[in-house]
């Protein structure tokens, strides 16, 4: 091994599209994720973990945005010429496959909330990641529509918890059976297996209006669309009178609109589109009910409303979908006005459990994107990420000979909860200072020869020394200012740092707090 | 798709040495691990996370435990035909690519911890999982030795932290130094490329004292040793003079006796045996410099000491060596009364941000095996589990055409930060306080008929019901006593809910609380 060292030296390099994450983005991403488990618990949903990997058979091919089956997952043997298994593409699959191997045992309908990686093997790209962090609440076994409504007012109330103000999000629900309505009353019946696919390029089509527009979607519908670049996309073919019909539909709802309808408004106006099929009214009466339900819990339409223009994904959903997103724009890598997006979504789907059983389980399930949620609030300065309040006080070692005076008070700093270290390099007084700035060390300790001598020690604020600097001209006038530094006697130590911390974050208040 | 389900219906399994976790257990457990990053924080150490999988060649073949290399890992191809990538095996390795892809931006030492799970392909059995938790922190950069000497603090303050009490754990270390000073004296050159195995050979037989004994040792030092299955295992062949000296040293420390040694005697039994060789009196030198930090720290050999029989895995470590373990018996599957054995341990290493820069880079490290560490304290009582205390209120639904109400009961809970749920199923009362005692809930709501003409609503205690339907023995009493139950107006709700769940937390407490 010895001898290999020398002739190969691997690159050190991160996997295509991994990251590595560094202190301040833990912390502020703990305290988002735990303030999250907080309302999922106050819901009644109850924690699961399930491994990375699971048999590749029993994930099966539900990735819920993705068109080519069995794409975009990580899959290898479990051991040599064994089955083969497939990191979690998401937080659903590993579910139904619990479910199912627990179904007798579990309390039904099974609430359960669980966050943890999932991996993609999809192209990576600016903030697309091939390992993200997803957190989902679902409740399996649950055929009461009140589980839909419930994990609307689920989202918003989330999102209210991690800072976003009421307003600035909005959770947006629609029925995939009012959508079956439509094209039943335009003639497609939607459980007809030959119209599957025209079935799938409608939802497509929608699920691209904000994109392209109603122009766009009218092209998608009708013969197809040539986009900018010449390539060609196939349409579903539909005639006029059919694609007035969905034209209608999608208009019954706040898109396009400044201001967003009532939720009972948007009811009426689907009413005379869809009452006239059975599939229609049965998706109208659950949005009915969950409108009652919101009604009852107090959600209005700041915060829950319904659109007939929100799809979320081709297969896989049967009824209720939502999604949550910021309702304002923010300005893109090329300095252009976008909506934010999509911070996640959900809705009931009955075959995923099924797959395993037989019989169909019905289900419902919300999933956060984490690291959309995360960047949003870091847009909208609500992390809060002080670097120098996390970094340790560094005490440094001026003689290697008398280590153990500086270890003890280390200890005494730490005795006192005190962030402390010891600076556990060889170098001499420049480096220790440059480590202690480069930690963002918000105070730090020397005791050299004289101080030892006469039993004290000095504090400097490394922060307030580089700001006096600043605005001090004369260096030798800086050099002998005390301002940035005090030397006390040594059993002073833990007082005065804990006064000079303090006096610090009372500063930070003042200069705006969270950075 | 809709066809193949009909076909092919996958049998829902775990893969081998995989695990699901339950809440109970996954609220334990980061409770457990918040504790650690707490003083790990203290400590001055900062979090990193890392990708779950890394380019193979860049985590090499250093798995601690592993006589062959590159076994023990899950591989795969990152694309098509594209370099292959592992899951992380330990977090050690990532750190190394860190480090090495980032070097010149990183304050020099620099200290991190770091917890994630880790997977090995190697044989499950019981306790032994292919993904488990590691937590570990690392000084890279620190060749002071006080970097080892604050490790073994580290682990000690952990274990106290999370609840162990002193004298119930014990930190032991070592010095490989040592040991190269032993094998001079022996004649034995511990540098020569010749000696590689022997001594490999030497540190496996000691790794082995605790299991074997010292005549086993003897044997494995010697010829070799047959075992009771008639298995012959190689030995290292040293002449008796030389298998004299390393048994002397093996007895320096508190190894076989019932009262451990102090730190100070055993230094002073090793000087004799190892100063008059270069490597032994630097090792020496580097655990007396240690002892110096522990005594300022007021870390007594209660908590660490010092022996030279840890020896820690097998390559890897090339300074001081340290390990963490229970120092009470329990008792194992069989009914034998066992050491515990080790729940974590660490060292110096030096090779492995080499393996990328060409120069060594002097680090150590400690790494908690945390479900070792929760199943000490599971089998300490120190945990707390408490189901009910973590189950929500259940708001039945005694009428579907009523749901609005018993959803606007749930929203007043939350509301006041009663974890609390609204039954999502369809089916009867039955089956309804089945699903609230299946999920522990502390409480139920039930407004029927007359209750919700009369404005009232009734909470029943489960839990309390069920322990007077003991009590007793006349049914028809039981059904009429309102102890288990109150029926009051439904604005008294959550004041009485609160009430009855702190009357519940009082009962458990006097229960023994921790469960």
């Amino acid at each position: 091994m010895a001898k290999k060292q020398k002739t190969f030296r691997p690159k050190p390099r991160l996997p295509k599209g991994m990251r590595d994450i560094r202190a301040d983005e833990i912390s502020a991403m703990n305290n988002m994720l735990a303030k999250l488990a907080q309302i999922y618990e106050l819901y009644g949903f109850e924690a699961l973990e399930t491994p990375a990997f699971e048999y590749s058979d029993c994930l099966g091919k539900f990735l819920p945005d993705q068109d080519r089956p069995n794409a975009g997952v990580f899959s290898f043997e479990e051991d040599e010429d064994a089955d083969w298994v497939s990191l979690r593409y998401d937080l659903t699959a590993p579910l139904a496959r619990f479910v199912a191997a627990n179904y007798d045992q579990l309390p039904k309908p099974f609430r359960r909330y669980q966050t943890g990686s999932v991996w993609r093997n999809e192209k990576p790209g600016p903030g697309r990641f091939r390992q993200f962090t997803q957190f989902d609440a679902d409740s399996v076994g649950a055929d009461s529509i009140a589980a839909d409504a419930e994990l609307a007012m689920l989202g918003a109330d989330s999102l209210e918890h991690l800072g976003l103000k009421r307003g600035d999000y909005q959770i947006t629900m629609n029925n995939r059976k009012i959508l079956d309505g439509v094209l039943t009353t335009a003639g497609i019946d939607p459980t007809a297996p030959e119209n599957l696919g025209e079935r799938l390029t409608v939802l497509r089509a929608i699920d691209k209006l904000d994109r392209l527009g109603q122009e766009g979607i009218k092209d998608l519908l009708g013969p197809g669309r040539k986009d900018l670049s010449g390539d060609f996309t196939k349409g579903a073919n539909l005639k006029p009178d059919q694609i007035d019909k969905i034209l209608a539909y999608l208009a019954t709802g706040s898109h396009g609109t400044s201001e967003p309808k009532e939720r009972a408004e948007v009811l009426g106006n689907l009413e005379p589109l869809v009452a006239q099929t059975e599939i229609g009214q049965e998706g109208l009466n659950e949005l009915i009910e969950i409108d009652n339900l919101l009604n009852a819990g107090d959600f209005k339409s700041d915060r829950v409303r319904f659109d007939p223009t929100i799809v979320r994904g081709l297969d896989y959903y049967t009824g209720p979908v939502m999604e949550a997103e910021l309702t304002f724009e923010t300005t893109n890598e090329k300095g252009e006005q976008v909506r934010f997006g999509s911070l996640g979504g959900g809705g009931r789907y009955d075959g995923l459990v099924a797959r395993f059983r037989g019989q169909e389980v019905p289900a419902t399930g919300f999933s956060i994107g984490v690291s959309r949620v995360y960047t949003a609030l870091e847009t909208l300065g609500k992390l809060t990420k002080d670097k120098r309040r996390a970094a340790p006080v560094v005490v440094l070692v001026m003689d290697q000979e008398h280590k153990e005076k500086s270890q003890a008070m280390v200890q005494a700093l730490r005795g006192a909860g005190i962030k402390s270290e010891l600076y556990l390099g060889t170098s001499g007084m420049r480096a220790q200072l440059k480590y202690a700035d480069k930690r963002c060390a918000p105070l730090v300790v020397i005791q050299g020869e004289d101080e030892r001598e006469n039993g004290q020690v000095t504090i400097k604020d490394l922060d307030l020394g580089a700001k006096l600097s600043k605005e001090i001209e004369d260096n030798k006038e800086w050099r002998e200012s005390q301002a940035a530094q005090q030397t006390v006697k040594s059993d002073e130590l833990v007082r005065v740092v804990k006064s000079m911390l303090a006096a610090q974050q009372e500063q930070s208040g003042n200069d705006g707090g969270a950075a």
